[in-house]
């Protein structure tokens, strides 16, 4: 087997096949991927509507606590398909490889793919590799794009959201942000802090069986809470009001957001959900997050309000100190290449 | 309107808001895309399969006579679905960019994405935008993912090809390769020759409805027809013979290849579509190519034969000269990043 990745792995040709047969299909062969055509051809329940969505992965470093690019690449996809309420079944990928790049981080990616895939359900069923240059990537870039089938009758979308409806969170906020910087920065005092990246398609479906009449789910990824809610605020055209003390936050990122001037509510998660709920499904809603594998910090964190007049569609944060202040959607860049 | 990608035109927050109103709304907004949430809601006819594939582009330089990447990104990805027999109906786009890339620039390749979309009857209907710092990537790298739709009855692959099946290609070969090679190597000498990229599923559609038992449609991109070939050999456990007169070439193009050492075979073709087909139907499909936009010289070029015992599933090119020789899949790489 080849070390290192060279341009002819992106050929087309024989050296093209070898690295899909040693690395990619090694990792996750199924059905579709080992039958050789261009596309996969897929059955999918009678009736069921599609729930299609894509991400690119240029997460850096590829390697961190709780995490790497190909557990991120799987979750951060299969979470998107299911915030539609859909249950995820395929995912394509597509690597950019930089030419140089060690094959057996290529092939520990891909067992973290594998492994993250078996647990959320879903398989990969089509792929595509490229190789740039070297100096002209950074050695993995990595696309995935998913499908999921949804049942009739479930609607989810920010614009659902009303006034009087309760906003959840299902656990604690800015694990993986926090844990990108200090990997990157090198900041060893924050040792114990590890991504969240995880698949919550499991989540979600205990989640709408709990509570019904749930008006959307969202993932607060790049951004963090703030620009989840803001976004939600504008599509519904409403306000949305958050209380500080009830946000989850571990202490070490809290500590962390402190020392170097973070705002927690701007800070990226990969495993983390926002869901609208009536205030009468809130505590059903609440109970089933914290069932789940991924949900036992999961909390009530505020509430949906008639938009105030004249003043668009704020977020407002409640604070420690009971003030108020607006919670603004992130504007620039707080850390680049998050996930 | 900013000028260059910034970092933050990837950060999730309002930057990022800007760039996805301004750039990719403004060239191809729909209803799903507009509605601004994590996944689109799609219908599908009922009982269908969903044929789904992706491809990233990395192609330089990012304009070329003929095309652009944005061009490239659509067409290719349609293709691939295409050649399952399904109907191409929805893609994704993913877009990762490099801090300073042009705006202007990242305008003209969505304005032709959207275009070519329209020609192929495929709406974007989700989409990613990553910016990578300065130096980390090489200006734009796109992905398009796609699904389709497979009507009941349809069953195509390369593994279903058959001794006595003709091979068809729907025209001329090398047209791309050699074009963003000339390109790049500034041969100004070439400037007649352009790219082929074209959308190929109306092509598809007509030629499965002439000869409804088609084999297989295969697109020789990076490879070439060579490699194409090749891997269906394999796939069916035949051989396959290739007529080299009958197989249609430009001049200019023949003329460049000899020049620099090129073969043909291997170079790379992004509108072009090989087409297995029962010798009694093989009329039928080669004037449903001719019939249709980008058909016009498309040609019966070969036959496939059973495997030769104990020599593996060749490939052979019967020369101008009566000799036959064995054409190899591409080793190595003959042009990096040609798509």
């Amino acid at each position: 087997m080849d070390e290192k990745v060279m341009l002819g792995h992106g050929s087309g040709g024989s050296m093209m096949k070898r690295i899909i047969d040693e690395v990619f299909f090694e990792a996750y062969a199924g059905d579709e991927l080992l039958a050789g055509n261009d596309a996969a051809v897929l059955s999918i329940p009678e009736g069921s509507r599609l729930s299609f969505s894509t991400d690119s992965f240029v997460v850096t470093p590829h390697f961190f606590p709780g995490g790497d690019i190909g557990r991120l690449a799987v979750c951060g996809t299969v979470n998107d398909v299911a915030t539609s309420g859909a249950k995820p079944l395929y995912l394509s990928c597509g690597f950019i490889l930089e030419e140089g790049y060690p094959i057996a981080d290529l092939k520990r990616i891909c067992a973290s793919m594998a492994e993250v895939a078996k647990e959320a359900g879903v398989r990969i069923v089509t792929g595509d590799t490229k190789v740039v240059n070297r100096g002209h990537g950074d050695g993995v870039f990595i696309n995935t794009s998913g499908v999921g089938v949804l049942t009739p009758g479930v609607n989810l979308g920010g614009q659902y959201c009303q006034p009087g409806d309760k906003v959840l969170v299902s656990g604690t906020l800015g694990d993986h942000g926090i844990t990108i910087m200090s990997q990157r920065e090198a900041l060893s005092f924050f040792a114990d802090i590890e991504s969240d990246a995880a698949p919550l398609n499991h989540l979600i479906a205990n989640v709408l069986e709990a509570a019904p009449d749930v008006r959307c789910f969202r993932d607060p990824t790049r951004g963090g809470l703030a620009s989840t809610l803001n976004e939600l605020a504008s599509q519904a055209n409403v306000d949305i009001t958050v209380d500080e003390e009830r946000v989850p936050v571990k202490d070490a990122v809290r500590g962390a957001c402190e020392m170097l001037g973070y705002d927690v509510f701007q800070v990226a998660n990969e495993g983390k959900m926002v869901c609208v709920v009536p205030a009468d499904q809130a505590d059903a809603a609440l109970a089933a997050m914290r069932a789940s594998t991924y949900g036992q910090d999961a909390a009530i964190i505020g509430e949906v309000s008639a938009s105030t007049e004249g003043r668009g569609n704020k977020v407002y944060l409640r604070t420690a100190f009971g003030s108020t202040r607006v919670l603004d959607m992130l504007v620039g860049e707080q850390l680049p290449r998050i996930c």
